[in-house]
């Protein structure tokens, strides 16, 4: 295995990039499906402004696990990029549920350009757009994969993901419905949790890392059982700092605005703030909580921080990160740890 | 292969509605997901709604395909079961795209009952539920078939049929967007007859035969062709009558009230109206399809008749028939022709 594994580098997000238009051009201009050429097209176009755009880290975390965890022998140009086409599975899978998503939540933005389904007066239609990327995955990986003796477990991972997310988004939805008030006796730390792992987790931490093991050659259900467990509490421990961030981030930094606490999302901070509320607090997150209005909003932030929110998530933080350091350090050692201690660290401190 | 095969009887399909109970304890109450029983439950719920409740011919077509092309050897209790679990699999693909499509089309009901989305204050979030709907199609095969030698061949499949369906609805959308008027220049017979084929015939028609297929342990792509040619075709002619009994069938044989005038659809008839509308009558065309007002319906459907479209119906009913006959006498002995025969029989001078 090789040595480093730090985030990933500026060249290496240019390797990654260079191969999306391949596979455009594999989803829409191969021999099949030439009777459509319009069909082709829109595809086309919905892959552009979709699929590319994001911070991909998903994607490339495929290829920077597979490099720590590969035998040398494996790790040949070919296999890199094989990494990275399965990166960019990833990435389709993300966008098939960020485009879902965004019309499910009514959503303004997505990564600083309006979200999609508010182009071309497109609303609803847009969903179909959503599936075709989703079934674009499986035309890229029974392209390049269909020969290789993980596609079927490669497969299978991808549909307990997808299946896994949008459970996580039905509990997610049954707690928050859209449109209407959210329902916080449902806030409960044990809920927001499985919201998390199921949402968020599965998809987004453990899903890049078993793709690498797979091309690495592990198949070992223990050691994909392992990976697991770290990844998804890794998951949870991003999840917290995204919904402090959403609140309390510094807006020039992460480079959007916190829109949580109008939507009434079930939230880390929410969900303390419900836990240690006296009835009166609890009142005010009755009335004002998921009310898009800055006064309601301004109400909120203002009972987060008499509630003390910022200083237990800082404690959160400390005490969280080094509690997975001490798990990684109990994976077995049929696992690089580097792996984890990367993926770990870019999250540890993060302020975007 | 067994001698009868008409279409599904009562028992037949007694047999395989008693399958779906399992499916759904298959889907929501295994060891998996039990941490998050809310999620479940909502599932098993989206399940009962909408999985049941159609003709469910797609569902049966693969038990009656796979008795007549299987070696008697093949034709056991526990083969018959599992061609009625692919049969439920398509049930599950087609009320994905169902769900999805309601919303889109803003349709209020679907077999008779109110749309899914329209329940419970749902709307676009029902679209995550179609999302289970789809994910529920891998768990289930997965379960009951990953040991199976045609399990990779069954996943392509749907993976394929998926993609061409989603490129089909596409291709509609682009000329009838919702909520708009639709783009009558677009209504060519060749642009209609590449949406029925991707939108409705590779899922409906060949997607049970080549399940069937695979299930008789017949994989030869050449035979898989020839199958997929005829069935596209039979979808073909399934749809013009689809369409013309919407505009001119009896409702209370049918069931349902015509919207594809009122809606805009591309259909069959308005593309031959328009191949034929003098300048005149495609300005009846241009202010009145689409527009759902009773009075504008009522101007089309007098335009169709001016036009003598019933007339010409009938003919292409007559001769599209023939024609699929004599294609069916064409294909390989090697594939049972009965399967095709009773297919077309199902469909010709249905008047439902
Ligand atoms: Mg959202
Ligand atoms: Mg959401
Ligand atoms: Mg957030
Ligand atoms: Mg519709
Ligand atoms: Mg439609
Ligand atoms: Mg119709």
């Amino acid at each position: 295995p090789a040595k480093t594994g730090h985030a990933a580098s500026q060249d290496e997000k240019r390797e990654f990039m260079s191969i999306f238009p391949d596979l455009v051009r594999d989803l829409t201009e191969v021999g099949t499906h030439s009777d459509i050429p319009d069909a082709q097209k829109w595809f086309a176009k919905v892959l552009q402004y979709n699929a590319v755009g994001g911070k991909m880290n998903r994607g490339l975390a495929v290829s920077l696990s597979f490099k720590l965890l590969a035998t040398q022998d494996l790790i040949t140009p070919e296999n890199i990029k094989n990494a990275h086409i399965m990166g960019w599975c990833i990435e389709l899978l993300q966008s098939f549920f960020l485009v879902a998503d965004d019309i499910i939540d009514g959503s303004k933005l997505r990564r600083g350009k309006p979200a999609w389904y508010l182009n071309d007066n497109l609303g609803p239609s847009a969903f179909n757009d959503a599936i075709l990327m989703e079934a674009g995955i499986y035309k890229i990986l029974h392209k390049h994969f269909a020969h290789v003796p993980y596609y079927v477990d490669m497969l299978d991972l991808f549909h307990e993901m997808t299946l896994k997310t949008a459970l996580g988004q039905a509990l997610d939805l049954l707690s928050c419905p859209p449109g209407q008030k959210p329902i916080l006796k449902k806030f409960t730390m044990e809920r927001y949790n499985s919201i998390v792992k199921y949402k968020t987790s599965f998809y987004s931490f453990y899903l890049p890392i078993a793709l690498s093991m797979y091309m690495a050659g592990i198949t070992d259900r223990e050691l994909h059982r392992q990976a697991r467990t770290i990844l998804v509490e890794m998951g949870q421990f991003f999840q917290v700092q995204d919904d402090y961030l959403d609140c309390f981030g510094d807006s020039s930094i992460t480079g959007k605005i916190g829109t949580d606490i109008g939507k009434g999302k079930c939230t880390w901070l929410s969900v303390v703030a419900l836990q240690r509320a006296s009835p009166s607090q609890r009142l005010v997150m009755e009335e004002h909580y998921g009310v898009p209005e800055e006064e309601s909003i301004r109400k909120i932030k203002g009972l987060y921080k008499e509630l003390n929110l910022p200083a237990t998530y800082r404690a959160y933080e400390e005490s969280t990160s080094s509690m997975i350091r001490t798990h990684i350090q109990q994976i077995s050692r049929g696992l690089n740890h580097n792996v984890f201690f990367n993926f770990l660290d870019k999250i540890h401190k993060r302020s975007s």
